[in-house]
């Protein structure tokens, strides 16, 4: 499977074009609804792009649909893809079975990374979590993966879905921790900019360590009550900040009592 | 000022320790409860060591009570330092006045950064947040903070217990998000490392925004109530991390209507 058409423009479309037109496989197409992104992903990788379902290319091997969760199914089963190839959607959280049947070559290819419009991502380092019900399909695939990152995975549906609930609690659940930080050093007359040198060093010590609980530190965990109480007093003025800091904590101290 | 003791031999005595080293001022002495840690710390730092009071180190210029923020104000208001050194805590969420009047150079000297034994971070990068009621110690500390780091930052006792605070959640509470993202991909019958890419671009991608709610992603910033529901489903075993996930989820789209 050398031939790839990438159906959407938006952050995952985007980074999976850049990674292809990195590769050694061939960018056939962008297709997407939205021309405006459709052209700018194009020339971001320099191929063609398409908005009009007639336009689609009919020639590559694969089909990568990148659109919003909510549309894999109706984008699968509506637009002119030939039947002879691969077609694999890109959510973390959607069945396999949101592909239809008529497609014997369908599969999961499920790159879990956070993906912002403009910004390049280390593509090789992102794990690739695959699925098909293809025997056939399944060494091609495991190939086609291999080229674009050395982390790939087989997954079943089920899996890939607590894979992605994992990811919503490691990503988009710390970047709210992050912005309640931002919002309290507001408070404090600050910038954002203090807590910067303290993220980097949490994530990449996390990263470094066997387990994420073996790196845990605060007031929760030594459950340090006099602290605790004191920070419970300074969000007095949010009800809603002041449930999150006595749940989470709670949390900590449970789960280090487990370990 | 020149002579620096360090009190204490836990994370944070340990990297500061390793930082004054690292500079041009003195590091005189380790003291510290712990014979065997204020050991190891003297000798990654090449220098004395004490654990009684009377072996105390009578002619630094000043005292750096790195101590946990129950024992601050005991150790300072015991310890026979002398009376004209300059004795600061480094406590982010303990008030200056835990240092006795006794010492008109009183001060406070807080770096903020999650501190790991054996672990070396990038001081010159780290905020410091400084204070102090003498007029005459003002510019002398300032100057001995900007030989350990570039960021130093003069705060009052409440806008540091803030930063304390913030720090909990960019820090301890992010770290705790990680800890639930590896629970769930251990039941998955995968391991942390997966998680681990995320982790380190989340991070990345915040200090490289103006804020963290301008790189918020995921189904609660969308309200993508169909993956909410799964997801839910899929935390049906275990009723606090529900309990997370629905706060949490509550707290991101309530925080983005605002912006």
């Amino acid at each position: 499977m050398k031939r790839v058409v990438i159906i959407g423009s938006g952050n995952l479309a985007e980074a999976l074009a850049r990674a292809v037109a990195k590769s050694d496989l061939e960018l056939v197409q962008i297709f997407a609804r939205n021309a405006e992104r459709a052209r700018i992903v194009a020339e971001l990788t320099a191929t063609d792009w398409a908005t009009h379902p007639e336009m689609l290319a009919r020639d590559a091997d694969i089909y990568l649909i990148a659109v919003s969760d909510r549309a894999v199914e109706h984008v699968a089963a509506t637009l002119p893809i030939p039947q002879g190839a691969a077609v694999a959607h890109t959510a973390g959280s959607v069945p396999l079975a949101a592909i239809p049947a008529k497609f014997a070559r369908r599969a999961v290819f499920y790159p879990m990374q956070t993906f912002t419009k403009g910004r390049e991502v280390d593509f090789p380092v992102i794990p690739i979590f695959l699925e098909t019900p293809s025997a056939e399909l399944r060494p091609e695939l495991e190939a086609f993966a291999r080229k674009l990152s050395g982390a790939v995975i087989w997954a079943t549906s089920e899996q890939r879905a607590k894979v992605h609930l994992a990811a919503v609690f490691a990503c988009n659940f710390a970047n709210h921790m992050y912005a309640v930080g931002e919002r309290i050093v507001h408070d404090a007359g600050l910038d954002f900019d203090v807590l910067k040198p303290l993220i980097a060093e949490t994530a990449a010590k996390a990263c470094d360590a066997r387990s994420p609980l073996d790196v845990q530190t605060g007031p929760a965990v030594r459950n340090d009550f006099a602290t605790k109480a004191r920070h419970s007093d300074l969000l007095s003025f949010d009800l809603r900040l002041k449930n999150i800091y006595s749940t989470i904590s709670q949390s900590i101290w449970e789960t280090s009592k487990k370990i």
